[in-house]
């Protein structure tokens, strides 16, 4: 058994953390913390989790922590980069769902959450959580930066094409991009209100989104290229709908000569192959997100709208792959177990 | 024309009042107050009204309102009270759209929102705005109390019976109702967030909610019984409803022999012959709160679902007939217009 | 393992039946039928089963079904009682999702169903599939009809005031339900459209629906009394609600002085203990449909909202206890299986 | 007072045409057909419109509606090429809400609508319905054939940049877009119904949707260039959101270099000037489709989202700008009346 302490579980990737691990057949959860609820039952907060979790939130206390084998942090950004120090000196391992550990690139950290990053040298230590572009760093790493919600479909979508090289033009990608409300987290602000976001629907962060630079820092990455290069380059536009999970990009590239005459489908089809927990449709398809609601499955489906354009589809759930069971597969292969453990829900459809 | 000040109209009864206003023909808004965001242009909050109101918040000011003909309070309860013996002196009409105005029993007011009554004598004198049961005090009133949402759907419902006399076991009644998320306000609440509130239904308030007292201290005066008289009770339980307008009444009541007796489908008809804003409608329908979105109308259906038992199915849009429609209809009152002024709205279906 | 047929698989029963099965140690679908979509594979028709059930839908054909060591029908009404007989002639098991082995009562069958029984020997023998309240029946049983989703909500809330006797005026219960949109199945049906369903509320079947005699049936055999016995009757209202999963039921009863002395909260607790798909919540709870969904609970909730009056607040997930969870855990009793297995999903929230 | 017809007002564009109609000073209703529904009271079928619709649908009558003004056709496509010649030489002008009329090119409606074009003469002679951009034509025609719901935002969206000529790559526009669910009609299919299309998203015509025509046949209207110019497309990608009304389209173009060195936001303004549906919002906003619910207003907001990249963020309710009432705005020009006139509803927010 996998002695797991959460670090604040009020939040939505909390509770979602929560219902994977309560049927996981390897995590035993020692503690789950929140200053402000300590001492509330886990389950009073949340219903759905009765008879399920007997755990009560208990305040922060380090050593309790530092014996647990792995800590997940599912608080706000920079609690992670403060207390990691402390827990890896005792032995645990990290894995951050907040930002912390996401972008690599300190100044850019620090541009965009408005706060120094605490420990520089474990951030360059830091492997970030997508199994599927990373798998074998997750494997031997003690601190995982588990990916946004956002750039885990929008890395998924675009992984094929840019490992392959030369087959778009990357310097002008487009992931437009939508996501359900829950991705807002459990925070009392009137945007994400039901009145507010119920029966409509807009574009949000039009200025720039955190998530802008972590996609263009993972595309370079995986593109092969250095983190200032303009060659690589998206500009990601997210939405807001009115549903509770799910994300849903509409990626576009130009194609070249090259990727006109390539067979995309087969790319993608090979590039994905084996992976358990992404699913290339096939041609025609267009995934909806009720298709992976509570899994931890995306969904890609590839198009050419035109002779030279190249149209990628992506559906996860934002809080499942794109959060708490992302943050789950990384405990799998931190630990050795099957990567699916304790993963395979069916989808709820409908 | 009316010169009209709005204190506090931030809010979903302040974006509403302002919807219903900016097309009334005899309404001249002079002042919208909000301490909070003073100087923002209300347009700017709400971008529906853009180009069709085109004030600014501005911070209370005791002098500017008094020059106006009526003031509503789209405040929290205690603000109206507060303010509205200076404003009357001044020769403003007051229609206050919390609850301070409501309540006609001092401690029972008290009891439930937790503070003094700033000017019993004025609550005494103050009006209760629900014009089809209450129109000629309205006409010649200075403040009006304009109904809780869910009162003003139950007594809608309760009246043709209770009016008649002995045809209900009055010490019994039930109010099944259930509402939109707006009606909870735009305040920023966890309990309202779309992800809280979407896909889901529940009972709340079940330990007691502040229309209850509202509700039994109006059914008690339809029917002409003491404030105390316990041979007329209402239980009532409200639900919330994951949509944004909208408030359904399910009633129940249990029959006397006369009750029985009686052709119910002619009794309300015959009660709300030439209401404008009240439908009853044909045997055996079952109104949608969608037919009345967005307009002032109510619709009501009687039915037996039993030999000895009656139920009345009663929809309004909480914002318009349980809130600012119902305001403009006796602001209409109080200055002697037609009283359907402004407020023909067709409903928005679909 | 147990040999699995599903009869009719295309709708939301189905594919709920699917999502359940996929998972569950002892189950092995060996086919599943649809005389119009045979030849499709089941994961075309529902993507959220791609990779997890790899059937495809297949002509009816009653030499392979009668093979099978069960048979669910999630099929109209009338299909199982058709075929019932020959496959319990070739010594399968069945589970019938709709209505046919539901009403004891071959007349009232006949009345709200329009159509003749096919097999009223083989109804007489059926038990009601409803564990909580008939388990040791079921455990012996070849043919179950698995309750209706509102009849299941509303004989758990009911129950234990029931068998108590004495407690309650059980000649006036009225059961004010209200279910998601699920319910109504997956037909291409007006009524049920997005633009329709969404963002409005109304009751329906005002003038009658066919569970009001399911629940009456049972509510009588509950009580122990006569099936035409008008000491025990209920008013059944349903009401629509905007959201897929879910039921709700509000339940009133008045009390007799006994009941008014009884302990009603330890009642419910004392009834329902060891249960594992029943939760009695604490005092002054009001559970909401999220808290259940897509998992196999029911969760209850008694207040007194009165002195002499009793609510209980009954929530489960329409398309898992309320119908294909259900069925399968009267598999499990049919098989000897522990009752809970491959129905322990923590309900998705948010 | 203005004679009206309308011919098949069963559908969502006929009721709003019904909602819009009937506080429409200058409309007279004249008769509504239907032959499925004939001798149904508009009502019975529409609550909403209780009290202020008085007609029932009637059998379509040539003689009848020819004596009528004007004839909205809210009828399935090749109804109203059908009927307009026999209307027109009695005088009656015609707006098609459907697509008879809106394609120029005969084989391009003839390919996507899979039927032959009735009177293609008619259609040379018919003036595409939108005001902003062909006023004039529209205000001496015959035949108007009203815009698609999404042609008309993503025209609306593209329009300044193309007439301006030479300011982006007007090959390789690209417009995502999203659409509630009432654009599919009421119509009973599986795909819209509430458990299906609620709580999620997705792309969908990703083979092709009749709007894409239409898209590139007007926005090569508008950039001056021949039907069949390469040098002018669109890639048009439509994704279902599940809400009842509205459109929202995120269209992005990249910019030459003559392109990157205009004042986009001056160009949209003035170009936008004076127009009373078409609101230039603030830089730096993101329109929501709520904004403009049940009105007849589009909302526009221009970004530079890359330092050559043009993104315009479009909404505009699809049954009322999108269909019902841009058809009135039409009228209203054809029969020399304010533009505005009937058409100011303040749209309902929240």
């Amino acid at each position: 058994m996998i002695n797991i302490g959460i670090v604040g579980g009020t939040g939505y990737t909390g509770v979602e953390l929560l219902r994977i691990l309560a049927t996981h057949p390897q995590a035993q959860i020692t503690a789950i913390t929140s200053r402000k609820e300590a001492g509330m039952p886990v389950a009073e907060m949340y219903p759905s989790l009765r008879g399920r979790i007997d755990l009560a939130f208990s305040t922060p206390d380090a050593a309790q922590l530092a014996e647990c084998d792995v800590i997940f942090f599912a608080t706000p950004h920079g609690v992670a980069m403060a207390q990691a120090p402390e827990m890896l000196a005792a032995g645990a391992k990290i894995i951050d769902l907040a930002a912390d550990f996401r972008l690599q690139d300190v100044a850019t950290f620090e541009r965009w959450y408005g706060m120094p990053h605490a420990c520089p040298d474990l951030l360059r230590e830091a492997v970030y959580g997508l199994p599927e572009l990373n798998r074998e760093a997750i494997r031997v790493a003690r601190v995982v930066g588990n990916p946004g919600c956002y750039p885990t479909s929008v890395q998924l979508g675009f992984a094929p094409l840019l490992k392959a090289q030369g087959l778009v033009d990357a310097s002008h990608l487009i992931a437009n991009c939508a996501s359900g409300v829950s991705g807002a987290g459990r925070k009392a602000e009137l945007g994400s209100l039901f009145p507010e976001a119920a029966d409509s629907f807009k574009a949000y962060g039009v200025k720039g989104h955190r998530h802008g630079p972590e996609i263009n820092e993972q595309l370079r990455r995986i593109a092969g290229v250095a983190g200032d290069d303009a060659s690589v380059h998206c500009i990601f536009v997210p939405h807001l709908i009115p549903i509770i999970r799910g994300i849903h990009s509409t990626l576009y590239a130009r194609l070249t000569a090259q990727g006109q005459a390539t067979d995309l489908q087969a790319l993608y089809e090979s590039f994905y192959r084996g992976e358990p927990f992404v699913d290339v449709m096939p041609p025609g398809s267009a995934p909806e997100t009720r298709s992976v609601r509570a899994s931890n499955v995306a969904r890609i489906a590839v198009h050419k709208p035109g002779p030279d354009t190249v149209m990628v589809l992506v559906v996860e759930d934002n809080l499942t792959k794109g959060a708490s069971g992302q943050a789950v597969q990384c405990m799998n292969l931190l630990f050795g177990l099957p990567e699916t453990t304790g993963l395979m829900h069916v989808p709820v459809l409908p």
